[in-house]
């Protein structure tokens, strides 16, 4: 369903070319004084920087938050904190021609295939437009466990397989591909800090089990790694005993936590492919097709603010 | 908590060294035969094989299933199947030495922090020894999913480095370790076939999500992806959308699902290691200490069944 | 927390002097025509009539619904609905003298202690103002409901200790007791009609314990039984097991089900009470206190239709 | 589904005439040194007196719990405690007449058209038998609530329609219903004394909403309601307003809270009664028939034990 979390629940709603995006925050403890210049600054992350491939949509989008409920003077009730965001750069015009076209990589299909209905303006429910509400929660989490000394932060540790220390090229990386037509991938790299020992679930919500769940909820990512990741399957015992992961049994141990979140290419690219088109007759064909849109090169540049949010989403529910 | 599953509900108890352990499966269809010998199999599989680095112990529990409830002449009643599996090869003497002392990689230290109390025989609820209530419900649930055309299976795919290509050495690099008084980690393949589409839900529960969360809670597990994972971020997007990975914005698409899952290796090996130890006054101090017990030189080999029962586990949910 | 339901969910939001009352509707399936005449007929239920006890502000609020997202063309699109109803008619001076005093029958004081932290102004969630968004997402649930042959009905059988036979004198009782800056309570019936057996689940999740719950959830419920009730622990057995209402070990049997909930009188009232009042030192003391706003003299009046959406919203989740 | 509460969570499983009924109580507090005597009392007290009308099979029970997991010499370790307790008394062939039959009042049919199979031995998990889980689980609830100074108590005040002052005639109104081959209902008062302000949730999961719900889950409740209950309904809110009955808008206010559980007299009763049968071709047709068992002649007297253990459930997850 469309809610994250049992303490602090996020419920959210809102397709890309709807209306509004926005949620109810249920759980947020009484009394907190909400930084919403922060808020702002988290969705102005979000949004991303033109030279680093984010979407025109994006950055046309001003992302005012409505807050409706749960707050006096600023202050937090204790109850539901109603939130709505308007999608005031739409351009379903862009989708004319992928009513009964289906794009690669996209839930457009799936989508189809299981409510047999679906919005064929932008990618509706699945459109990264959602993680709007994400971030306005995440803030507001960010700032109840900066409270606590917790601090939660990301950042691109990689683009298009050039790593950290060849930074430099990625905006060129980047750029080069959308002149191409195309996409490229990313990896982002979270650090939670300040966490005391005992925040995690010893069996199933062990605490490495649900950054995973809420990292591979985040559209387009591909894998998730803690510590050293798959690198420590190479690894012998006494060597991996002596790393210190912030994590044991599912529990934090009060020592940092690094994870590693993969990003795929958007999948939204300018240059011709091959679709499958839904005819008239309920027969499928392949089509060659150009997403028009207005679509990130690279969604991984602006990813390190949803990473974040997910990581203080779950913390804050654990805590 | 310890219960898994909104429909399907696997809750399971019990300590490595208590009574017994087991679980209650809640909300398995009515009408369903239970094939009692392909439980066993399955829990024969976890137990592993001596050849495979499978501990002492494992190979000597009996692992009999005790059905207290909900079946009657072994077909499903619809209501809740209690089961106990007793814990027989319990040999508590291993870990007198280790009453006040945290072994490296392990949840003892973590476990009295939240708790402020542990059973320092085995693991407890830490111990891999927890995984058999899940492959007792995992079992069934593959089953309910056999008869829905759906198949989940798993193998190895890495040892200490060497890819399948290289399988014939696998015994002989874990034999090593073992000798060296040390263990080795690797690499799981799942792969999801027969699933129709439509199956996971668009925002936070993706099927992918899903999957994570539930492979991430098997112990000593440090990282998921799925598809070619971590290999799309660097790739293009026009390489990507030729991808077919079976998920489409957290929708199943009715293609193949694969994904891999990495096992450090056991942290309980033979050899002397720096411990911390709390001594009587309250302090802690480090000593130099060996773990007895009978431990697995490499956990991947027996894992394969366990990650086949949270895939089942996760799927029996969704459909 | 603000959530009912675990498949077709209900999250709520909103104080009733804040912006906006709303929720989101999360579960709801794809597919479905809203009638959204039918929802605003039943909110104009919810208000009331003049002559029958409502107040001003019930009177005067127009409650249009703001649809937000899940709907194209007023189909559902199975993904969730978001809607806000804006607070118009607000009169916050009213509550001018009551910021630090404690309305006798009301949660001012419970808040308090439960939060740290009130909105003074009306009754914040614990308004009868909440109940908008249960008759928007009851109203819904009750079409779903009717295309499965559903029927849920709801009317006052009694007010003020006056039957159903004296019906025609209810409006006097009630003038009369305004008249004296007073209240009267009343007695509301369900019937759900149209069920098909096997609804409800058997241990905890009964039938009768989820219709419970759901309208001891309402504002001013004191009560609820069903069939007999009350009466039937004065019955013998013999007698009992001729009675059919429609419900048999928590499983619906198909025969229609009755039940009737309890409305104590609004402790709302116009005459001079005795109030505890908290003094700038923090020290409690008592004080005579008029409530000014503009409440109901019988909130029973108005109750059938919030029954309904409860009874409803309880079905739609259990079938 | 066969779980109750989200923090302090009881999953019950077992059937009247299976091998054993048992649950898992997950979220237990660590530390908490367990009062197995008053545990073994709780059950004594669920098992009743001949001469108050128990039944011959509870007071042949031994009611023994087999503790399997949790807890460390007696002390809880804040891991699931899985516990069971085995059938020994079962008389299967009391129901050898029933096996096609469907007794009125009881949950034969309802089962066999929700599952399409029952177990006809008993009342499987329709039984009264499914409550000595939650007797087990209710009575460490208390251990658990005691020592934060809340107390939770039950008793009968009312037999076939005499009250607590005529109760020294209850004995013979049983005996003599009995006797006519017939049973009798009553009414139950629960009292909880020493609950601090600020518990429950102000919308839908208001304290007397879950009060409510666990009550009306135990088998054969009819009615509940709370402080003066349906008497409210006739009285004037200046008069309501001067009741303090332990509750506002939801929330504990301090003050104890009384409320009252009407039960239905036992349905199987020994006198004959017109049943449906099913027939081999699969038509129903009527049957006279009797029912054998070792039946309560008043289940209201062994209920006391059940409502304090619902009630210590609802508050020990709501604290």
């Amino acid at each position: 369903m469309n809610t994250f979390g049992n303490k602090f629940r996020l419920t959210t709603f809102g397709e890309s070319h709807g209306v509004a995006v926005g949620g109810i925050i249920d759980g947020c403890p009484s009394g907190i004084r909400i930084d919403f210049d922060a808020v702002a600054a988290d969705l102005s992350r979000r949004r991303g920087k033109a030279g680093a491939g984010a979407s025109a949509r994006a950055l046309q989008e001003s992302d005012q938050v409505e807050w409706l409920s749960g707050l006096l003077d600023g202050i937090t009730l204790g109850t539901p904190i109603g939130f709505i965001v308007r999608n005031t750069a739409q351009q379903p015009d862009d989708y004319s021609n992928l009513e009964h076209v289906f794009r690669p990589g996209h839930a457009d299909l799936s989508y189809l295939k299981k409510y047999g209905i679906r919005d064929a303006r932008g990618g509706g429910r699945a459109s990264a437009r959602e993680t709007v509400s994400r971030v306005v929660a995440g803030s507001i989490a960010k700032q109840i466990l900066a409270e606590k000394g917790v601090s939660v932060s990301a950042k691109v540790i990689m683009v298009a397989g050039f790593g950290e220390e060849r930074a430099d090229q990625w905006e060129a990386l980047i750029s080069e591909a959308r002149q191409d037509g195309d996409s490229v991938g990313g990896v982002v790299e979270g650090l939670i800090s300040g966490l005391k020992a005992g925040v995690g679930e010893p069996v199933f919500d062990k605490l490495q089990a649900m950054l995973a769940y809420s990292m591979m909820s985040i559209p387009a990512v591909k894998g998730f790694e803690y510590g050293e990741g798959f690198r420590e399957a190479q690894m012998r015992g006494s060597r991996c005993n002596l790393l210190r992961d912030g994590i044991s049994g599912g529990i934090s141990t009060g020592d940092d936590i690094r994870f590693r979140v993969a990003f795929k290419p958007t999948p939204s690219i300018a240059r011709e492919q091959i679709m499958q088109a839904l005819e008239p007759d309920g027969s499928f064909t392949e089509r060659i097709v150009s997403i028009n849109g207005r679509h990130d090169a690279c969604v991984a540049m602006r990813a390190p603010v949803i990473v974040e949010s997910m990581a203080a989403l779950v913390l804050v529910n654990l805590i």
